[in-house]
């Protein structure tokens, strides 16, 4: 399995992308990487890595794409560049999946643009997955599309449990639909129509209903659908609450000697917490919907996090995602062109 | 100052209610209490609190809203609840405000139909306060109006600073509008049009500018201005957050008798760490806009709760909030007047 690595991508690049990588194929040593980025940088890292002595290529490209180039200026300015070169590694075949830390709104350009959208899909959407009290869930769309109508809602919900399948390892997933309360007349008109389709069609999922915020951390689905403005507002308070109670209970543990013994004595306990709260377990965001498997991991990740961010290219390329997620767009297509009125609705 | 109180809503009522009239009777004894409900029950429960000799009233209301009620139930069928005459002694300038913990929808379609909106303000907000890394901040709407265009957004910035300076004691509040990035481009259409009116009118407080999730926490902003779909979901998803952080939080700690032993020691700190976060001090939520303070308390709430509640309601009729919003109402009737393109934006 070969992965196009965008090696000039995210803050600490290209030497946080190359330990990435050593560390995943320590891991999955059957990977493979095309490395996308300026040769001159990248032989002399290569050669601090024996893990990566073999099965890794330099592919040199001549540009890359800053963190505050606008999409646009990245699809026509930088044809050269190792974001773009990566992607279209995938297009022509070199490569099953590509991953980058770089610039998301150009990756997500770039990839819609070079890649195209699946049959059946209308736009892409942005998932990742996160600890719950019951496990893994995942949630989408994290931020591509801020608005969103019924038919897209019901598109990321299979999308999702395609997901659900490849990287957590559900093997028939529950889909929740976000929303301000639990009852069918709730929220506004798109997320009633994608809850009333939801409820009626035939998935290869189970459709739990509507799910509220704070259903998100308890873990009742395995994956939540919602809008990319409130995903993306979501996911990030959730990362903001965690980081305050975290910065709360140091300032607790130094509040004294006895609760600073006490802290030393917990220690393990709380480093096997931290550990599971890593968020570097949890890097790398795709953007499902699109002809290839995309990666988004988080600019400001280290090797440990690109790492992880590897194996979820690896997941959903072994996870035969677009196998999964076509007999339910399959349906959803039967149903919208069976009820004529539900088009509409999905379309509104 | 008069609050009146509706006695028989919340799952604990009516003797939650009047726990948290004493407690707030003992920590402010000059407020004085209507209390509406049934008289039969009350009266017995009243004889146990000794602090609610002096300054309560019991007003008799025959009917109970209950919390599976429709608001269009409760307007039409329920004249006499304990709910909407608590109300009507708003109106009626018996009372400075009124608090209930029942059911949300219906105190929301009573207080409306009551009281009606302040000139200047198309719709409720619903508003609270919660802690952040720099203090206290406040976010609205979190659920009253699933969707918002940009007037409303503008006005709700209006009425969080008033609800900065009168409950947190801010002078001059800064507020930030919630989107998914802080670039002006970022957002949809309303995000961006009500973005444009905060840079440019003179309001009486700072707008900050675009506020992404992870900046609620932080406490960039005395006050978030969001839609109530966003604003709900994103309050609740942080309350689940803090609830997963706490039972994983629990578990390291049962790991071995060396981390239990190093709880006990750390107990007195993490205990004031639980007192600072504990849920029942934030209790009380806002409808602003209307012509009469409305507050909110969790149904799930006990006296102590309530009690927060009651001085929330308190300092809104202190702090003279219709005063403090009055002049940025005008500024922004002057601004669509002067603009007629920025009004059609506005009204998109």
């Amino acid at each position: 399995m070969v992965i196009a690595l965008d090696a000039m991508g995210g803050d600490h690049a290209p030497a946080m992308v190359l330990e990435g990588a050593a560390i995943a194929r320590g891991r999955m040593p059957h990977l493979r990487f095309l490395l996308f980025g300026d040769q001159e940088r990248l032989t002399p890292l290569l050669a601090l890595h024996p893990l990566l002595r073999e099965g890794v290529e330099i592919r040199h490209a001549a540009q890359v794409i800053g963190p505050s180039d606008k999409p646009s200026q990245a699809l026509r300015r930088s044809p050269q560049s190792s974001m773009r070169l990566a992607i279209e590694a995938v297009r022509d075949g070199h490569a099953a999946g590509v991953l980058s830390a770089g610039n998301t709104g150009a990756l997500m350009a770039l990839s819609r643009f070079v890649l195209k959208m699946q049959p059946g899909v209308d736009r892409p959407a942005m998932i990742s997955y996160f600890p719950t009290a019951r496990g893994e869930s995942a949630m989408l769309d994290l931020g591509a599309n801020v608005e969103c109508d019924a038919r897209h809602l019901v598109q990321f919900a299979i999308l999702g449990a395609g997901f659900a399948r490849s990287v957590l390892g559900v093997a028939r997933p529950v889909v929740g639909l976000l929303n301000v309360g639990a009852e069918e007349l709730k929220g506004h008109d798109e997320v009633r129509a994608a809850g009333q389709i939801l409820r009626e069609a035939k998935f290869g999922f189970d459709f739990h209903g509507f799910v509220e915020g704070d259903d998100i951390g308890a873990g009742t689905v395995d994956v939540v659908v919602t809008d990319g403005f409130t995903g993306n507002a979501v996911l990030k308070a959730t990362e903001g609450t965690a980081k305050l109670i975290s910065q709360f209970l140091n300032l607790a543990f130094r509040r004294s000697w006895v609760s600073k013994l006490g802290y030393v004595l917990a220690k393990p306990a709380l480093d096997s917490l931290r550990a599971k709260l890593d968020p570097r377990q949890y890097n790398g965001a795709l953007f499902l919907g699109l002809n290839g498997v995309v990666v988004k991991s988080h600019g400001g990740t280290d090797g440990e996090g690109f790492a992880s961010a590897i194996s979820v290219a690896a997941d959903m390329v072994r996870g035969d995602f677009n196998e999964s997620i076509h007999a339910d767009l399959d349906v959803f297509d039967h149903r919208v062109a069976a009820e004529p009125q539900l088009a509409t609705k999905a379309a509104s």
